[in-house]
């Protein structure tokens, strides 16, 4: 060690190194923790500005070589930690940062839980972590009572502590806080805390200390409304549930619901009614489930194709139930969220994402913002499938992103025994390739249909029909199986295959009867040719034929077995491996959105940057369609899949070209 | 004249003086005139950007040395002109300017109705003109509609016409706007109108082409709220009117109605609520006046005293209610006016004009900006007497205010007979030198007590009791008649002066009696102590101990003849020449503040450089109160009374020092 060196006033400097950051500089000896911090840039949080009350900024001392852990480099505990252990717990070995000083050189170790920007770990592997940088943030701040001498207003006051403590200036102050300031700053005894929205907008104010701050993110789908409940000092997802979308009953699909705008003009104010009510009803759930308010509540995000975007906000949808899909607005939007009805802290704002066009919309940039393509050297298929496929293909150099008509089938629409993703569906299915027998397996039982167990563990709902990826599933083994010819024609061979007409029908269920028929297999068809053609379009405009990775977002994503998916040709070809459930990825963008201001920026920035391919007017497409119309379609290959499904011998037989590797154009 | 010039594609170049501007410059032949004007930086107004829709671009041919007028310099009349004339008016030699072009050298004349920046003229010569330049300004924009090669959403297509047409970027749009815009560009062919707030916000739409914007400026009083309506885009006053302050069933002055928040917490809820239902009111009674609707007022101005403008915001006056005075925010607000309970546009903005302080209004920064000390080189006092009296003082290089403690009594109240200034009320007094008889004047009539026809005239009311310039004008000539002494003291010496317990009362008129008694004296001289000694702590503060002109603002300005302040030594010595009243100064500030940008600048950066002084920490105060309780004080001088007032041959020497001119410190 070398010799503590003093400056003019004879006060001893000392040496700080912080870790985990590894910033080292020097202090004078009695300069705080926290205070080094701040001056040496180390990311270490503080509420109360240093006053002892919130906590946040605990540390503990560490060692490195040349800096050994003495006794007598922090000072000891004084009165500040001795009250602050008196109303909250304070872990073996922590301290507070503000309240300790430096006596000697020293190695700070600032846990993770104090770093104001630490990151967001998200479960699943693939994806990127993040860090947390919320737009709203809680200041405490302590301000001199007024006097004869000093008789600067409320707000001023206020304004003069959070630029002197905060570093905040030209902030702005909600209609609401200027009028409750008053009563908050004599309530708090001359202290208060404010919430700052994005460093320019106060929204709130508290007598006192406060330190209660939840976001909330909003999903809003087409047939459910998902929410997540965020503490937004920690990052985490304190509680999620859904509830089904209450405008169901003006239509099912969003089309029918947009009709039933443009025949009644009070539709659309009752459906954007009953959304908000619906949302409102969620937030009080989740805030119940942990015996908090809505009033903690200080910022909302939300997702949503584009008919529900502008459904919630009160927009005229009618122009994007038909060409040129034009929407009323595409921006981003900070707003402020009691003027849409929603019933949290007056002050909280709701952000919502952009749309990319009148029908890609905030959830797929939701989506987009989750996995990531624009922050990937290697090219990544992004598809959420709905009514609508959205996709989105692309790089860190380059977005492209369609909307396809698929039509319902893939949710179990339009489907002769389909029916939504519930207990009783059938959602997976196999067929023996020599005696043309079906297995299947139900949502809600783990067991498959020739198990003995299979009847009392499915006999509280039984099975009802066939689901999205069970459909999916049976033309896909139905195909392998060879009941079904390439053209997509049932053709017979089995007493399962019944004639129905002019055409055949595969008996997948006995009791109740649930067939394949003909036109199922059609609608699947005509669903999976739409879908891949729009793939294969943005494929042609990125100029390459094949991509790197591929995530299927959203529900249908989450129960496909994807090997079906590249067996029937609804995506292109690409390493199995390489292909994942995205989950619910729009809400995942939701709450990353909420959590992250500069995530607010990234997608913003995606969303003008992302090339708009459109579908209804590329003659392409057409073309792609109807080439995808067959099962295996001529582009596709099969290698990838040997390992997974069990192929028959001809159809592996036409991979043996491999797989071919992508030319990009850029 | 020279010939023309051609630039290399052989069109010729033309020279284009404008008048009043004398801008002048060489444009291509063809040019229209509005194209010129704005390449060359002339003031030409256009509301509908060069479309033949709204005719304010108005111009005539004029001429110059050099420039003949020549009938074959401007294009002949085309279909935009003549369309225009089926439409609207256009005076003979009058051309739109954006239809005609310039075919030879040429002198245009821009008629003050057609500048964007014309001045107001105000009807007093004393106060300072100024160039209109609202805050709101309306701009028509045509939109292509969207196909499938240009699917923008609609608010981009129209942010992008405001920026082409306009030269507007950055803007925001109200929530409001974003829920209308669909519906107004459908109903008006893809062409509408908006409404911009200080080129950053869009507040309103309206289909196609649409050219009404009011706006309201309030002076909300204690006793009275007066409305101004204007026309925004000519900067007419187009009715003014005025409504009692319904607070005044909470208490008659502004400590009363502070108490009863004090007392019921309830109370400035109901105050907030009843004062905001009468601005309403008094709106819908102004627009109704003119057959208009309240949803043309885009934009409104609001000065009041700081109690008013804290009842009126929903901010808690108690504070204000005693010393230190420290209001909730003093600067000025740039609020959404249906935030705040007024029902006209719902993008409507609500402008209120900056404190000073805890006692030194809103109310005293639009009295300083109509009047304006801050743009003069000498010294200018500003009075604006209430309860509280708000003094203003200084010039261009310095500028302060303080408020002093009046009381009531110069608005009648505390008086024996006191009432408020109506009709029946005693306003004029004068007293015969000899035989000491009073003859007297009342609000309504303008015929005195002496002369034959009075009791005719007043027939209607009678004689109800003394207003606040009454009794000054009563005390002043008592003083001047030596019944009241110079301390104040009623002293005997004619029937007219009654005993009434250990002092005396002088009889002003009979039926009903109406009596000037010693404590009325008092109260008048407590007044106007407290008046002028904070007028003289000013004075102090600022080195001098003169002013150059004093400018009496509000009702008691308005009725107070200004010799008699002087002889009673309520101001201080001043050609009487350079006294005026300043009208409803506050209100005028109201209305610049409604008419003009660069006003509210103004203001705001006078709020700012005003220098506070405290009246009650001041020893300096009670000195001058204690040394300003005599008639007439020691400090003052009569040479400018002489010639207005019958002064007594005593009184008349003690000016003999001469007015003093004033010492400033810069």
């Amino acid at each position: 060690m070398t010799s503590p060196s003093a400056d003019l006033s004879g006060v001893p400097d000392r040496r700080v190194v912080f870790s985990p950051s590894g910033r080292r500089g020097v202090v004078q000896e009695g300069t705080t923790v926290l205070e080094a911090a701040r001056r040496m840039g180390v990311d270490l949080d503080s509420v109360c500005g240093g006053r002892g009350i919130c906590g946040r900024c605990q540390i503990e001392q560490g060692s490195a070589p040349g800096i050994p852990q003495l006794e007598t480099a922090l000072s000891p505990p004084g009165p500040t930690e001795t009250d602050y252990r008196g109303r909250r717990s304070l872990k073996d070995g922590r301290r507070l940062g503000c309240a300790v000083s430096i006596q000697g050189d020293v190695v700070i170790d600032v846990p993770a839980e104090s770093q104001v920007h630490r990151q967001v770990v998200r479960k699943r592997p693939e994806v990127a972590n993040f860090p947390i940088d919320p737009v709203v943030r809680l200041h405490y701040v302590v301000v001199d009572p007024p006097s004869l001498v000093d008789a600067r207003s409320d707000v001023e006051r206020v304004a003069w502590a959070l630029e002197v403590d905060w570093g905040l200036t030209g902030l702005e102050f909600d209609t609401q806080v200027i009028q409750e300031i008053h009563s908050a700053l004599t309530a708090g005894d001359w202290t208060c805390t404010l919430a700052v929205h994005d460093e320019s907008q106060v929204i709130g104010v508290w007598p006192g200390f406060y330190d209660r701050l939840l976001g909330l993110a909003f999903d809003v789908g087409s047939t459910t409304i998902a929410g997540h409940l965020l503490n937004l000092s920690t990052g985490d997802v304190m509680a999620s549930s859904g509830t089904m979308n209450p405008q169901i009953r003006f239509g099912e699909d969003l089309m029918s619901r947009v009709s039933h705008v443009m025949m009644d003009p009070e539709g659309a104010h009752k459906m954007t009614g009953v959304v908000r009510e619906a949302m409102n009803e969620l937030a009080i759930e989740l805030v119940g489930e942990l015996g908090r308010d809505t009033t903690e509540i200080l910022d909302v995000t939300m997702v949503g194709n584009p008919i529900m975007h502008h459904l919630m906000l009160g927009l005229d949808p009618t122009p994007l139930g038909g060409a040129p899909f034009a929407p009323v607005i595409s921006d981003s939007l900070d707003l402020v969220a009691s003027r849409f009805g929603l019933e949290l802290h007056p002050g909280a704002r709701l952000y919502v994402l952009p749309l990319v066009a009148g029908h890609v919309g905030a959830d797929t940039m939701g989506a987009a913002l989750s996995e990531g393509p624009h922050r990937r050297d290697d090219l990544q298929l992004l598809v959420d499938v709905g009514t609508n496929a959205e996709i989105v293909l692309g790089n860190r150099s380059r977005i492209l992103a369609a909307s396809s008509p698929t039509g319902p089938a893939f949710e179990g629409a339009q489907i002769s025994s389909g029916q939504r993703a519930s207990p009783g569906a059938i959602e997976r299915v196999r067929i023996d390739r020599e005696t043309l027998e079906p297995r299947i397996r139900v949502i809600g039982s783990d067991v498959w249909s020739d198990e003995e167990t299979f009847e009392r563990d499915v006999s509280d709902t039984g099975v009802t029909g066939i689901c999205g990826s069970g459909i999916i599933e049976a033309v896909a083994e139905l195909f392998l199986s060879g009941v079904i010819a390439g053209d997509g024609t049932i053709v017979a061979g089995t007493e399962r295959v019944v004639a129905d007409g002019r055409t055949f029908s595969y008996r997948l269920w006995d009791d109740p009867e649930i067939l394949v028929t003909q036109s199922d297999v059609r609608a699947i068809q005509l669903a999976k040719a739409a879908l891949y053609a729009g793939i294969r379009l943005l494929m042609d405009h990125a100029g390459v034929d094949a991509v790197d990775e591929i995530r299927l977002a959203g529900a249908f994503g989450s129960h496909i077995d994807p090997a079906y998916a590249m067996v029937l040709g609804l995506i292109p070809d690409c390493d199995l491996d390489r292909v994942w459930s995205a989950g619910n990825a729009a809400g995942s963008g939701a709450i990353i959105a909420l959590l992250s201001k500069s995530a607010r920026a990234e997608i913003e920035d995606v969303a003008l940057r992302v090339e708009k391919i459109e579908t209804a007017t590329e003659p392409r497409f057409q073309e792609h369609f109807v080439a995808a119309m067959g099962i295996p379609h001529t582009e596709h290959a099969f290698p990838s899949l040997a390992a997974r499904i069990e192929l028959p011998a001809a159809v592996e037989g036409s991979g043996g070209r491999g797989r071919r590797r992508r030319r990009t154009n850029d």
